[in-house]
């Protein structure tokens, strides 16, 4: 089956870990591949994040819209 | 199976139905009962929202913790 692709951008922060156990890992995986990506660390994905829409993490970019979650950092501050 | 409830306030703004319709039905229905409601239509749940932490819609709840998604509305300014 088809599974749509859905991205959740982080950056380490305790606001991302709680927003990634409990928001990343609560999508359907019969629907949804989530791909989990720490900015601090893959920075080179930055561009990719802000072309998504995404200005802070953590954020879950699902059906190609961003959803910001609460609030950790912002990308500038990540570098971006 | 037990299923642990997720509880979505929104308040039919546009960044809610947009946060409805990609978030909250992306979530496991084998592990999670969501629940939607409409803060609009059922001020009665403002401060069932404000209990578990919620000051902004739309907003999810799970596993006790708020989730403010985006930014639509304050529960200030809906009567809260």
């Amino acid at each position: 089956m088809y599974k749509e692709s859905a991205t959740f951008y982080h950056a380490g922060c305790p606001v991302c870990v709680e927003a990634e156990q409990q928001l990343a890992t609560a999508l359907d995986p019969t629907r949804y591949a989530v791909e989990i990506v720490h900015l601090g660390e893959q920075p080179q994905r930055l561009a990719q994040a802000r072309e998504a829409g995404v200005s802070s993490v953590p954020a879950l970019v699902v059906g190609g819209l961003p959803f910001h979650i609460n609030f950790g950092a912002s990308l500038a501050d990540l570098g971006g």
